[in-house]
């Protein structure tokens, strides 16, 4: 199963509406004969894709899958069927499909005598790639990670609005990591129009990836043509809208499912105000500036006792910076 | 040379000027006859306290001490000599003594025939319970720890100056633990006058306990005679500038070594900007405001590559509040 969340980490932000998913078929020896993962929209899922490599060597082999296979008919047959077909004798899933008209994918196998066993490594996935599909399955909007880097004064940029750099190489070529696995990143015009930010996903050498997710700008003051996230390095969608609920529905109807949220501190604020903010990322640089814009704007909070109450989830060092991931405490955040 | 650590912690915070100590002596067939702490000043050192304890059997036995015995004569006789007297045979010490006037203790042992061996421990003694003196025979100035407690955000009180409690019991215990430890308590006349702060040190039922550091409070307003800090909980300063270089050789005058610099943003932007802060300790809770002063005010940094830069010492949990503590980067940092 280990294998199969590996695989299926591998397509994150390529697949959405669907979950990112990862198959692997073990034959009667116990080998490794086949792997998968869900391919874009309309293309093969992970469970085809394994069978595909793995041949007639699958018959009366164990398929790992890191979510129940679907039992409907969908723009591709239902895997149930395609794993009952290939004489699959056994099926380990990690995570229960919540989706009604896709589950019911274990019953299916069960009944045609396949030994299925659910909940294999479930937190695991749960929690990472297929958080924000589950997320958006739940509540019917994408999923938003708002990422901010500052230093420990809590500062965002420079009394002058200078921000480059705050946090460490090693902590920036993370958050290009995590754009790759976003289908959307969202900035507002201020971040667009002082940074000139490009929110593309670049390499080490500085080269735009393959894939590009889609950039997002939040505001009504207009763009001039000649900045960057203007070009034609991936599409840019610019909403002309001020409320986060918008923003979130408006990507949904594009079939946007992980959402990254860098920024600014007025956006940000206006995220955080509605409850729209699902995890935290923050890299904190060991500088003072003493002065500049902080990492989050107004959010709706006057006295102490509003406060948005978080619950942080890891804390690593990313290079020189501290990385704290957070999401809301109990009885926080909103729908 | 661990349980002389230990016993050296235990007196941080009494003995200033003179440097928190920790001695143990070790009798002939291996057995711990005798330990000893600094008292404060005018009394016994570390050495003294041990061996009055080991009485005859010190005689050939080993003595572990913290810092290099001294070997000249203040208000005390030298140690190295007491150690000599009472026949031990080795000694072992972690960090040698920077201060001219003392050292040369364990040359005095060596001419007597005792062995003696430097540096068990050292980088742990240096940069635990020494640390302050250390940097105070160094530099001439005390070592200042500034603490805050601040949201995700940087905040460390919401729109309406409200701040209870922004880190959790688990953090507010360990900054008691931390005041017990430090000389004096420093804040501004902001933090006195919009929270009324004690700057006192209490244990987990709210008790006082029997010693408190000097609290000193830094501006030119007047503190109405009500305000908690002028109580007669702990003796009480008010220095009327705003030069932290005033500041701290005002209290080096009164024999302070280790300073807690409690804010607030105004107070500690000041100390940063002169290049005053020796070591951070941020509290970072879980919480969001959005709004509300942020730990640092100006310190003298208008763009980014002026940033204070700082190095992560220590990252942990403390409750549900991330701790951080950071020292300076290479190169930054004042005198
Ligand atoms: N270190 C980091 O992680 C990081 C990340 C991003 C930005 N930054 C820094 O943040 C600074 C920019 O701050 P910013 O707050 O101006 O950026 P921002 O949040 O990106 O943009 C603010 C603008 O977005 C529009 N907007 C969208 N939703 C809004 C709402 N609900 N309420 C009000 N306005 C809304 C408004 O512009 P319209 O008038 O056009 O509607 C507003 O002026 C820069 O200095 C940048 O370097 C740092
Ligand atoms: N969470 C935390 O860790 C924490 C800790 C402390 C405070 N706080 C919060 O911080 C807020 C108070 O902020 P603050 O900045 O007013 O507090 P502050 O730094 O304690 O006090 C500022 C005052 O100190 C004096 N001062 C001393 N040195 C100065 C200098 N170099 N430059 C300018 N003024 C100097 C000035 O008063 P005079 O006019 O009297 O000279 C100034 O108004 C409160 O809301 C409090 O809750 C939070």
């Amino acid at each position: 199963m280990a294998a199969a969340l590996a695989l299926s980490e591998g397509v994150r932000g390529t697949t959405s509406p669907n979950p990112p998913v990862g198959a692997v078929i073990v034959d009667v020896g116990g080998e490794v004969v086949g792997r998968g993962a869900t391919q874009p929209p309309g293309g093969p899922h992970a469970e085809v894709m394994a069978l595909r490599e793995a041949g007639e060597r699958a018959r009366g082999g164990t398929a790992y899958v890191t979510l129940e296979p679907c039992g409907h008919q969908g723009r591709t047959p239902p895997c149930a069927q395609t794993l009952r077909d290939a004489g699959v004798a056994a099926v380990r899933y990690a995570v229960t499909d919540p989706n009604p008209p896709a589950a019911g994918g274990a019953e299916v196998l069960r009944a045609a005598g396949v030994d299925v066993v659910g909940g294999l490594l479930a937190d695991e996935v749960a929690g990472g790639p297929l958080r924000a599909w589950l997320h958006s399955v739940r509540t019917g909007r994408p999923h938003v990670t708002w990422k901010y880097a500052a230093t420990l004064d809590g500062r965002v940029a420079a009394a002058d609005r200078t921000s480059r750099w705050i946090s460490g190489p090693e902590s920036r070529a993370e958050v290009h990591r995590i754009r790759a696995a976003a289908d959307a990143v969202v900035a507002g015009t201020g971040t667009v129009l002082v940074d000139d930010a490009w929110l593309t996903v670049r390499g080490a050498d500085g080269d735009l990836a393959d894939r590009q997710p889609l950039r997002v700008v939040v505001g009504a003051r207009e763009i001039p043509g000649t900045a960057r996230v203007l070009d034609d390095a991936a599409p840019t969608l610019q909403l002309h809208t001020h409320d986060p609920r918008e923003v979130l529905a408006a990507l949904a109807e594009r079939g946007v499912v992980d959402v990254l949220l860098e920024g600014g501190p007025t956006l940000a604020g206006a995220f955080a105000g509605a409850g729209m903010i699902d995890r935290i990322v923050g890299y904190v640089a060991p500088a003072l500036l003493g002065a500049g814009p902080t990492a989050l704007g107004p959010a709706g909070v006057s006295t102490i006792t509003e406060a948005h109450r978080w619950r942080v989830e890891g804390v690593t060092m990313s290079g020189d910076d501290v990385r704290i991931t957070a999401v809301p405490a109990a009885g926080e955040g909103g729908p």
